[in-house]
């Protein structure tokens, strides 16, 4: 068959279709995906020797430039691990020898743990993980369009990151602007226990919401406080303020989480061109040199504080100052992270971003490339795997949904290949004659039903059949997936005593007044 | 700035424009996508031990199964190399050692030879090119819907390819439906003449119509038939009949090609699980004997024969037959063809496909997994990377402009990566405020006009921005482009006394009735 010609589907397959009693129990197939392992070697953008030229570099301008940071606890901390402080310009110099006494105690592999076990997390290594996007204040879909994000909307993408085994922790999907903020972690941190198993996410915004948050998912685990210092079980972004600046709710939650034994993704945000050098070696220096800052300040208050090294460095578009996501310098970035990651043994976060401001093909391209340069290079962790658009500031149900089909196209690309004589199917090219077909022939048909995968959105129909069912694009079918899936959204089985007490928990802080949002 | 907030381009940028006077005129920046070299390690699914076993095991089909030959002067041939064949069944078995020989005579690298030499493409080693999708039958765009393809669309296609540096050569864009099969040869070789300087393509539809190609590529090469055979300057594709069959076309296209030292891409097109094994590595040892089928026809017609080993392997959907493309075992699949090739010496040729009915968000991410499965497998040639929807039945015009900006942006992630001091940046980090901005430091001025890919389609502004302006979905943009890169279009200027031959040739063959198509 020639390769224009008939692809389409015209043909008649004549395939026997087994009968019901042939039909095995068929083992849900997306189970593999809790556990993903990425079996690809790393492209790389540098020489060893030019990683550790920028490695150098930024030791340098830790020691020379330092870093400004403007928690006073935060620079007390600084002080006692050895740094030099300057109260009166509040920046912190940082020897290279506190960085590399730093470095000694960073853990390479860990585990997230979930109240269930099914659904830890390890971390590190060649393991990859995919969390919800995180942060955006608005959410959007293609009949309601754009609006403020709700509570209902939080729980509604908890649900959603719930019901696909691709997706293994929930981030702050969108904030659900209905709640006041200094109750609002309340209420998301309710959600995600009650209605997921995956791994919840915490926001750095304060001392007293985090102990709030450690507080409800130490209720949840059943554990008491110094057992869960030893059960990373959450993780929370600390962005710098590139460049070379430290806010103090990023300080503190360095501190707060390194005290607790808790996760830290440490995230220069590093757009070339804007806030880092135009280069894209430029801006992997700076925030590589963010990054050990925030390392060694975590190292000092806990040696062996679990850590994700954290890089989110993408471009400007130079003629107007927007930001661009999934651009061929952020894959190239993304690559040269994972070299610089691996040169001082952490495990890393990349992000899956589009700067479209609809779940339309430019999302999808910029997703890919987002994507294929974050696990090419050999990200750990991927933020924002399922509904960014818009640059961050919409979550997109169709997006979602369309990310998530993404994601389980990249969990199957990790399944090995076998090939093992059986696979090379010598014996079956020698039964079936030659022009003929292998639709029915022994190999195939012991094979056939967990041979491939399965889309979840793509409608691989002729177009005679595609436009009679409504012409639908990938977008509306999208739609329609994430409302069913709402639909038939079960939530997990929770002891009633736990979410009592989780209950109570949050009708006290409440009455206390909450914690407000540090800023 | 932390990830989640500002993210979307609100804040001022303050930036000061360069004036007039400071600006150097600026190199068109895709100038350097038209010699693409590929720079990354190849991922592999395969152990160089299950390489070989592959190799082998498509040996033993070979000299066991054998290949059926439909075509006489074929099986010929075949017989006069050394091959046994079977006049009864029609199959001919191939001794491993006449493919040893057949494999110690192929070119790793050879060059593509255009009139105007600047548009030659180098093949083979880390080189890599892209040709225009190539054989459907079926036009569409999104106001005017899904028609025959005519003349007129297909000269549109070739204006397209010719309009932008990161396409390198037009295939079989659309089928002009409207010019009669005898005759449409030498509307469609006169138009890519005439209207690109592209590597332009041959169907193998019989040895009268390749005649003619060749003839008119003679005479716009201005160079004599001898000459011709040492000038790779076309390729045609061979799809073999799998399993295991050589169609009469196919079969003395290969002979045909291989006589005037054309390239010949030797194409099976394996369905894992409808013409080929359920296993993606029964696909390919099937693809692979079949491969080497043809590469020793080609070598022992002319030992040196220019060849592309081809490799079009996908899954198909199980329940209903349809072919699948861009899918995860498409990728993996590409992987292991990239392997397959490098074990016997040959570059490669993969494609850029989709099942998308429409230039929608699945063909956009099946587009992407078929680019990255190819281009990280190694390949130096990619067949269809423009254009193509609906498993290969139609051309979309704004798919093809959307596979443009995805193939730029490829050609942008090859450019390498300065690590230089001066691209650490360590001044300039030194000098901006901590906290601060790069925008308008010297290291950035003396950069940005040059320092990011500038997009075709991609919209990166604010919401309310993009929403004011119309609210345009990227492939609605697209649409846009392609019209008015139509109507920008200005032809090369072409030497009057070759039009005049290639007329005259054109009339003359016109009125001795045309050249059949062989099927």
């Amino acid at each position: 068959m020639s390769e224009g010609a008939s692809a389409g589907g015209h043909r008649s397959t004549g395939r026997r279709r087994a009968t019901a009693a042939e039909t095995p129990p068929t083992p849900i197939r997306s189970r593999a995906y809790r556990r993903l392992v990425n079996p690809f070697a790393h492209p790389r953008i540098y020489s060893d020797d030019q990683v550790a030229a920028i490695h150098d570099a930024a030791l340098s301008v830790l020691e020379n430039k330092g870093m400004k940071v403007l928690s006073a606890i935060g620079r007390q901390r600084f002080r006692d691990a050895g740094a030099t402080v300057d109260e009166e310009t509040l920046v912190v110099r940082i020897d290279r020898g506190l960085v590399a006494k730093a470095l000694a105690t960073v853990q390479g592999e860990f585990t997230f743990h979930t109240p269930n076990p099914e659904f830890n997390v390890p971390i590190g290594g060649s393991g990859v993980c995919f969390a919800t996007t995180s942060g955006p204040p608005n959410i959007m879909d293609i009949h309601g369009g754009r609006r403020a994000g709700t509570l209902v909307d939080f729980e509604n993408l908890t649900k959603l990151c719930q019901s696909f085994d691709v997706m293994h922790s929930i981030g702050g999907a969108v904030e659900p602007q209905d709640v006041p903020v200094h109750l609002r972690h309340y209420a998301t941190t309710r959600s995600m226990l009650l209605l997921s198993d995956k791994v919840p996410f915490v926001y750095a915004r304060g001392s007293k919401q985090i102990a709030d948050c450690l507080e409800m998912l130490r209720i949840a685990h059943g554990v008491d406080a110094d057992e869960l210092t030893r059960r990373p079980c959450t993780w929370t972004v600390i962005n710098t303020n590139s460049p070379m600046q430290l806010d103090i709710p990023m300080a503190e939650g360095i501190i707060d989480f390194a005290a607790a034994g808790q996760v830290l993704i440490i995230t220069p945000f590093t757009l070339s061109g804007a806030m880092a050098p135009v280069t894209i070696t430029g801006a992997l220096t700076l925030a590589h040199a963010e990054a050990l800052a925030g390392i060694t300040l975590a190292q000092s208050v806990r040696p062996g504080t679990p850590i994700i090294y954290g890089s989110f460095t993408s471009n400007v578009d130079m003629r107007s100052g927007s930001p661009a996501f999934g651009t061929p310098e952020y894959a190239k970035a993304a690559f040269g992270a994972g070299q610089l990651a691996r040169h001082i043994g952490l495990p890393w976060r990349s992000s899956n971003a589009t700067a479209s401001c609809a779940p339309d093909a430019q999302a999808v391209y910029e997703a890919e490339m987002s994507l294929w340069g974050a696990l090419m290079g050999g990200a750990n962790f991927i933020l924002h795997a399922a509904g960014w658009v818009e640059g961050g500031l919409s979550t997109s149900y169709e997006k979602f949904i369309l990310d998530v089909e993404m994601l389980q196209m990249f969990a199957e690309l990790f399944q090995p290949v076998g090939a093992e004589p059986a696979d090379m199917a010598v014996d079956a090219i020698g039964e079936v004659a030659h022009g003929g077909h292998f639709f029915a022939c022994a190999h195939t048909m012991e094979r056939y039903r967990t041979a491939f995968y399965s889309p979840l959105v793509s409608d691989w129909r002729n177009y005679g059949t595609w436009e009679a069912d409504g012409a639908k694009t990938a977008t509306q079918r999208a739609h329609a997936i994430y409302r069913k899936t709402l639909e038939q959204f079960v939530a997990p089985a929770r002891d009633p005593a736990m979410v009592e007490a989780l209950d109570a928990f949050i009708e006290r802080r409440t009455a206390e007044g909450g914690a407000p949002l540090v800023s």
